[in-house]
């Protein structure tokens, strides 16, 4: 509904927004949600069924549910509106939902979803804490962090080079897309090593310690990237404050670790009414994904951390136990939604304006994936370690990658087909980088492939 | 922030609203979930050291925490607005949020918050049809139908006609507080009785059913009376479509599970991968809500269906033990967040204006607790039967009453006194109850109080 008068337009777009109905945002959210479920559990079947890690099915399902198939399941992001919304018509048909409110509706229904994704990779990476160990994981510390630097440098310098000369981007945009080939993963790689029980060996926690380090360098690299493209310049207060931030966050969780396990057992073991251990540990949890939030960190470093921490406790298996439904109820949202919010209309060849996106786009997936496999290799040492496997399990870009790609494309740095190729990149190394994973666990005679319940 | 102007007024409205910053919104989120499980989870346990249900401290603790005391959990409603939210000054202390986004990030928290809460209930709803038993239930029709329309019809007549004749209130007004006497909260009840150990008792099924029906005839009423405070005039069109459709869903619900049982435990046995049994039932029950909600019944009423009919099946065990932590997480916030909305500010009796209102609720309490008491007394028979638990288990109105208040304001219908005596009313049932509840169910010796884990 366009309308050439701003004045008049503000105040309807404003009426709207104030009358919103909550039974209508609640029946959207129901109806979001039975769409999310049965996509993420026809889909994981379906990849399961195939030999695949379920996890690719619920990208897969949230594909096609999603604004590139069905547009069951999109959101109010980059001109989206309530039309390219069937839930939204499912609700105008059935529930009486007024075209007038169909907007606002449309957008705190999507910003309700949006919340409960981040809440499923919130306890999504809790949940991985709880199942990783401490101790292993500070063992993996000198190595973790080699393949970590080496999986953000490589991959930086590749791109933002290759890009100037060969594809003559300018600087700052190169320097973007350079950016967003850093990230790596850390829920697409810790749901299928958890898939394929690897997630307690030796080459899982060294992914997971790389990931961990790679998502501070990366939010780090972004925080830099983004003033360069805002202002031209580097902010070196910014930088200092974030370097420190993350260190003094990581280290004080730890400690504060030792310190609030004892506490926690005790709480535990005094309440007396339901909900007694898992309460607690979610106040825990919240709290410390909060501060790494409020720090400009991410929220799912603190849940991660907060799940090591109470992983050293002897309430963990009880814990686990409780925890793995609510994740069941939670984590599928949050895939579902990756899956539903990219785009493959981007790739489609047979649009001229999409030729130049695709030929970067390939050339930046090679970089991807060439620039994470190269980081195994670094690993000196005589010890038997699969190489090939920490290089392939740092491929995938997953949300952070789209992290970067959003915040790219809001600040205005990066032109359409660059940031088509961004995306691209970022969708093929998340849906290769489990096949390619499978693969290399699979070749390698040492271990047996588990799989979890 | 006033502006005599009022377009530039809406245009920065307009401006904060679109800018919203999920990060800033899921920073708000989390911090309202740490204020609602602490809140919850000492309330219920000071609650239960005294003797209590849990169920009584989570809302005093919710109302400790709400609007009425340190404005931790507030909602943007009723014209309250962002300076008015500790977490939004929280989330402006520490998390860098703007003056400018607050308002926009206060809605948007606020609107999440609410659904989570709505979704508890729905949990709430299913686990209490689980753990109820159909064939009992059924059992208890009659005399639950009976109790059901005397406690519907003798507290709307003695409140309609006591406000008009004693008050001189007129006559869409009285009607309006009539009807909000009506409620039943199947929610506080159902906890309550769960947490006595009562739920399975014969008196426990009689009130369940009862305020299921309650709740149908509630919603009929309110619609009528709704209609009346709009148009001035009955619409027998609505009446009629009312009392169809939620004839028609509930016998459809029970009739359709018989059929759906069977292929749910089928598609539980066939799913390979996490939550085959949780995700297939969430499906089912979100659908039934969906469907309650969309023929203007409500939600909670499709969850309880949902639940009573996956009781039929032999997986009732092992789903019951997943449920269990999934409602830990979400129901306390519900009843925090009833506990946070009411408003003890007009209970205080210093300010003049709330006199007239305190001598009305005070008239609306008595009439409240004996038009529901009374209905224990109409079941005839020689049978053994706890008459005064029954009459004091449909005392609550809880937020089934709130959302009469709710609706009665925002149609313009009743003062502002009238209101907040009805909010009173709501508010003491609602404490009362469980507290009687405890009283005549400890005062019956032929049965012996058992607690829940």
């Amino acid at each position: 509904m366009e309308n050439v008068i701003p004045w008049v337009n503000s105040i309807s777009l404003l009426a709207t927004t104030t009358e919103v109905d909550p039974s209508m945002v609640l029946a959207g959210v129901i109806l979001s949600l039975v769409v999310i479920y049965l996509a993420s559990k026809i889909g994981g079947e379906v990849s399961h069924s195939l030999g695949l890690p379920p996890v690719l099915g619920e990208l897969v399902g949230g594909v096609v549910v999603g604004v590139s198939v069905f547009h069951l399941l999109v959101f109010a992001e980059g001109g989206v509106d309530a039309s390219n919304s069937i839930v939204i018509q499912i609700l105008q048909a059935t529930a009486g939902l007024s075209s007038e409110a169909s907007q606002s509706t449309f957008q705190v229904q999507s910003e309700v979803i949006s919340v409960l994704s981040e809440l499923g990779v919130i306890l999504l990476l809790f949940e991985v804490g709880l199942e990783s160990n401490l101790k292993e994981l500070l063992a993996a510390g000198v190595q973790a962090t080699l393949v970590a630097i080496v999986g953000v440098v490589v991959p930086f310098a590749l791109g933002t080079v290759g890009l100037m000369t060969l594809f003559h981007v300018s600087a700052i945009p190169a320097i973007f897309a350079g950016a967003a080939l850093t990230a790596t993963s850390i829920g697409i790689t810790s749901k299928v090593l958890s898939e394929l029980g690897r997630l307690s060996s030796k080459e899982g926690q060294i992914i997971l310690g790389a990931a961990v380090i790679d998502d501070v360098l990366g939010i780090i690299v972004l925080a830099v990237v983004a003033s360069l493209a805002k202002t031209g310049e580097v902010d070196v207060n910014n930088i200092i404050y974030l370097i420190i931030s993350s260190t003094v966050f990581l280290v004080g969780a730890i400690f504060l670790g030792n310190f609030f396990n004892k506490t926690f057992v005790k709480a535990a073991d005094f309440l007396q009414t339901r909900g007694q251990l898992v309460i607690p540990a979610l106040i825990f949890a919240l709290i410390l994904a909060y501060i790494g939030n409020a720090i400009h960190l991410e929220a799912i470093l603190g849940a991660f951390a907060a799940g090591l921490v109470l992983d050293e406790t002897d309430k963990r298996k009880e814990l686990e136990t409780q925890i793995t439904p609510i994740c069941d109820v939670l984590v599928p949202i949050f895939f579902v939604s990756v899956g539903a919010r990219t785009d493959l209309s981007v790739l489609n060849p047979a649009i001229p304006a999409n030729r130049e996106g695709l030929i970067i786009a390939v050339f930046l997936v090679v970089v991807a994936i060439f620039g994470k496999v190269v980081t195994g290799a670094t690993l000196w040492g005589p010890e038997k370690l699969n190489r090939l496997a920490i290089g392939v399990g740092m491929i995938p870009r997953g949300e952070v990658g789209l992290v970067f790609a959003g915040i790219g494309a809001s600040s205005g740095a990066l032109s359409s087909p660059l940031q088509a190729a961004i995306i691209v990149m970022v969708i093929l190394t998340t849906f290769l980088a489990p096949l390619f994973l499978r693969i290399v666990f699979k070749d390698d005679p040492s271990t047996e492939v588990i799989e979890t319940p």
